[in-house]
C-alpha cells in the first residue's frame, strides 16, 4: 500500500461497516446511521434524521513547513479527513488549533452561521493556539412554494478548507494543505465500498507530483466514489481513463430519461468540486488506469496517478505490476519519448 | 447604500412593481406583464404574448477613459442597465452612440438576424455619433420534431456587451466597461424581489475591486436573484457563501427527481453566464456574507464583495457593520495575517 | 468550398446517406444501420446491435513538422477522421504508423482494456513503423442495481488523440495534430445531415488562426451538428453566434420538464468535449455567422470561424460574401478598430 495514498487511510474511513465520520472518531452520541440492503444486494443510504454528530479536529504542523488537519492528536494528514454525513444532519467541529497561526475551517455546501463562516470577514478564525467550535448544518430539499420547484438540500459532493491562513482568504492555508473532503448523502444514494480524495491544487494532487502521487486501489467491481477538489490558481480538468459518469449529482443516471451528458472528464478549476461512483473496471477489465489533469503541461509535470484496479480476488492482474514500474519511470517532461527504467530507488512506494 | 453598488439601482428596476425593462422607461406600449400571484403569495412570471417593447439605450463616455450603456442621456453605468423579457418577446433597442468611437451592443440567448449581429464580421455597429436599431427576439421551446425532444426556447441568464469597440471582438468595449445583464424568463418562473448582476471582467467585478465591489443588500427570507457573468481572458470562479443553488437553468430543483448538480460555486469563464435565486439568509441567518472569485489570487487582489441579508425588519444583524467595518481594511494580499483597522476615510462607502 | 474546411470533408463522410465511419470506408461487414423516417420525416439513429467495425487509420507526416490520422494511406488530416458508431457497437482500428515517431491511439468516452489504452503506462502504442489493433468497445446504460439509477451507457460526443508522442500524455502528438472526433450514438438519437468538428487547440481551431479557420457551411434550415473539442493548454470558451443549445446530452431539451440551461457557450478546456445539433438560421435566417472562442486575447488573435448558413436553396444570402470578404481582412489584434480592405489574395480560400 502506498503510503502517499489516501486510499489506505479512506478504506479504513470509508468501508461498509463505517461509512461515516462519526463512525470512525468513536463519539458518545449514538450510531448515525444503518445500512440497509436492497435485493440487489447493495448497500444503500439509511440514517436516522437529524443526528447531531460532535467531532475534534487538529491543525496541526506537518513537515516541511506544511500544515494538516487530523481527526486526533498527531494524525494530521493532507487532505484532511473526509469527513461524512447525511442531509439533515448536523456537524460540531471542535477545531483545536495546535500551530502558532491563524487558521479556520470553511466549508462548501452546508448551512452555518456568520460566527462558522471559517472567515476573517466575520471574526470566525482559531489564533494561534485557540480553540473554536463550527457547526455546519445539512437539510433536505423543501418546496420552493411556486410551482412543481424545490430548493435544493444540501447532498453533494463538498469540500473544507482554510480560509485565515497567509491572506483572508485562507491562500496560505490552501498552500500549505489545510483542505479537505466533504460529502453529504441522500437518503436512498448508494453507498461506496471506498472513496478516492483528489484535490487538484497549484500543479499538485494531494500535495504530490507523480510518481509519489496517491495510487487509489480496489478490486474488480467493487462500487467506488471519487471525490475531486479543485484549488489555487489554475485551470484543470479531471480525466479518469476507461471510465466514464453522468455529469449530475451523483455520477449515475437517475433513471432512462436523465439528459445529463455523460462525461470521463470534467473542469475542476479552484474552489469547485464534484463525485461520481464507478463499478471499477466495468466493462474494460482490471489493470492500472491512470487519472490524470488533462492540461499536458500539468500531467507532463507530475498531476498524473495511478488507479490500480486488481483482479476480483485481490490478486494482481498481468501487466499491471510492469505499469506501476514503468510510471516511476514515467516521462513526464517534454524529454525523450521512450522508456526509460524506473529509478533504483522506489523510495516510498511499496506494492502488494 | 455603496454608491458603487448595483443593487440600489437594481432595486429600483427590478421590484415586484417594476420587473421589466420596459416598465422602468416608461414607454407608450402597454405593460407588458401582470404579476400573478400564487396561493403561496409568490409571485411568478405571467405575461401578455409576443409584446415588442421599444427601447432607446445610450453609448457614453465616462470618466477615467470608461464607456457605458444607459437607459436616458446621462446615465451610463457600469454595468449598464438589466434587461429583462419574457420568452416570446421582443425587443427593439434604438443604440444612440455619444461617443467618438465605434461601438455595438451583441446579445447572448436572444434571436437576431445579421444586421443587429452586433458585429463588424456583418457590418453591425455604430459609428462616432450613430444611431443604430439592432432587434432582438426572443421564443418558447418548440417540438424538435424528433420523439419527444425540445429545441430550446429563449428562457436564460444572458448578457450583453459591446462587440466592436478596439478590436472586432469588443476587446475594448469590455475593458471600457461597456456590458450588462439580460434575463429571459419563461412564463411560471418565481419572480425576484431584487436581482443582482456581479461581472467578473479581467480582475475587477463591476469593474471595482474590493472594498469598493458592490455591497448587495437584502432583506433576510427574501427571494433575491443572480446573475454572474463572465468577460476578457482570464479563469473565474464565482461563490458565494452559505447559500447555494442548482445547477440548472433556475437554480431550483424542477421536482424531486430533478437529477442536477446542487452547488455553491460556479466556473465563470469570459463570454459566458449563469443565474440563480435564493432565499436570503435561509438556513444561515442574516450577516455579511462573501461572494467572490475563488482563484485565491484574485480573491486576494480584491475580487469579492458583501451580499448584506439584513434581519427580516430590515435593521442590521449583529456584528454585521463590524464585518463591513473590517472589510474596508480586509487583508487583500499576501501581506500580514491580522486584522487591520479600516482606512480613516470610507470614500464612497455609506452605510445605513 | 474552403479548402481549410472541415465542412467538406465532413459532408462527404457525414450525410443521410453515409452516416458511419463504417459506411464511407468499404468494410467488408453488413451496413450497420438503417436510417429509419419518422412521421416527421426526420431521421433517427436506428441501428443493428452489437456490430464489430473493423478499420484501418493510418499516422502519416503532413508538411511543416505535423502529423495526421487519417482512414486511407495519404488521406491523413488534422483533425483526423470523425468516427461514429452506435451504443452496442465495437470499433477494432489498425492503426499503421507510417512515421519514425512513436505514437499512440487513445480515446474517451468507450470502454477498452489496457492493452488498447494507448498510453505508454500499458505500454500500448506503436513504436516507428509499427502496426497496432485497438479495440473500443461502446455499450447501452444498465440498471446500476440500485433503486432506478442507471449506469450510464456510452452515447457522447467525445474525442480520440495521440497519447504517447512527445510525451507520455501525448502532448508532442496533439501539437502536432493528432486528434479527431468520435460520437457515439443512442438509437432514436436524432441524425444531423452534416457534422462539423472544431478543435480548439493552443490558440489555434483545426490547427489554423483566422481568416483560415475553417468555414462551416450548409442551407438554412438543415440540421447541422457541432462537435467541440479542447486541447492542450489553455482556457477556451466556445461561442457560436445567433443559435443555442441545451446544456444536455443531445443540446435538445428531453421534454418540457428537462431542467437543463440553455446555452449559446460553453468551456471548452483541455480535454473535454460536447456537442449539440441546432436548425441552421432557426428563427434568425441565414448569413455568415461567427463562432469562435470567447477569451478575447484569443478570438482577437485568430480563434474565430464563420459559420456560413446559405439561403435554403443554397444560394448566398444578401451580405454573406462580403462578410466572407470582411473576414479576411478581420482586425485580430488589438489595431485601429476599422474595417479594412481584405488581402489582394484570398489565396486557398473560394467562394461559391
Amino acid at each position: 500500500m502506498d503510503k502517499h495514498a489516501q486510499t489506505g487511510w479512506l478504506s479504513k474511513l470509508v468501508t461498509r461497516r463505517s461509512v461515516l465520520a462519526t463512525s470512525t472518531v468513536g463519539l458518545a452520541v449514538p450510531a448515525a446511521m444503518t445500512l440497509g440492503t436492497g435485493a440487489s444486494g447493495v448497500h444503500t443510504a439509511q440514517a436516522q434524521t437529524g443526528v447531531v454528530k460532535k467531532i475534534t479536529m487538529y491543525v496541526e504542523d506537518l513537515p516541511g513547513g506544511l500544515l494538516g488537519y487530523g481527526l486526533e492528536p498527531g494524525k494530521a494528514s493532507i487532505p484532511g479527513p473526509l469527513l461524512e454525513i447525511y442531509e439533515g444532519d448536523t456537524l460540531e467541529i471542535t477545531l483545536v488549533n495546535r500551530t502558532t497561526q491563524r487558521v479556520s475551517i470553511h466549508p462548501h455546501g452546508v448551512d452555518y452561521s456568520v460566527e462558522s463562516d471559517g472567515s476573517p470577514l466575520n471574526a470566525s478564525f482559531n489564533g494561534p493556539g485557540e480553540t473554536r467550535v463550527y457547526t455546519w448544518r445539512s437539510r433536505e430539499m423543501t418546496s420552493a412554494g411556486v410551482g412543481r420547484l424545490f430548493t435544493p438540500g444540501s447532498a453533494g459532493y463538498w469540500h473544507y478548507h482554510d480560509h485565515a491562513n497567509g491572506t483572508d482568504h485562507g491562500t496560505g492555508g490552501l498552500a500549505k494543505g489545510l483542505y479537505g473532503g466533504l460529502i453529504v448523502r441522500r437518503r436512498g444514494d448508494a453507498l461506496p465500498v471506498k472513496t478516492f480524495v483528489a484535490v487538484l491544487n497549484d500543479t499538485m494532487i494531494n500535495h504530490k507530483k507523480a510518481p509519489n502521487t496517491p495510487m487509489f486501489e480496489c478490486n474488480l467491481g467493487e462500487r467506488v466514489e471519487w471525490l475531486a477538489i479543485g484549488h489555487a490558481n489554475s485551470l484543470h480538468t479531471f480525466h479518469l481513463h476507461a471510465h466514464r459518469w453522468a455529469d449530475n449529482r451523483t455520477g449515475y443516471l437517475e433513471g432512462p430519461a436523465d439528459p445529463s451528458a455523460i462525461i470521463d472528464i470534467k473542469d475542476l478549476n479552484p474552489g469547485t468540486s464534484f463525485g461520481f461512483q464507478v463499478i471499477a473496471g466495468q466493462g474494460v477489465g482490471p489493470g492500472a488506469w491512470m487519472y490524470h489533469c488533462h492540461v499536458q503541461s500539468h500531467s507532463d509535470t507530475g498531476m498524473a496517478g495511478i488507479f490500480l484496479v486488481r483482479n476480483a480476488d485481490g490478486s494482481m492482474p498481468p501487466g499491471a505490476q510492469e505499469a506501476i514500474d514503468r510510471f516511476h519511470g514515467h516521462v513526464h517532461a517534454a524529454g525523450p519519448a521512450v522508456d526509460v527504467p524506473p529509478p533504483a530507488s522506489t523510495e516510498g512506494h511499496s506494492h502488494n
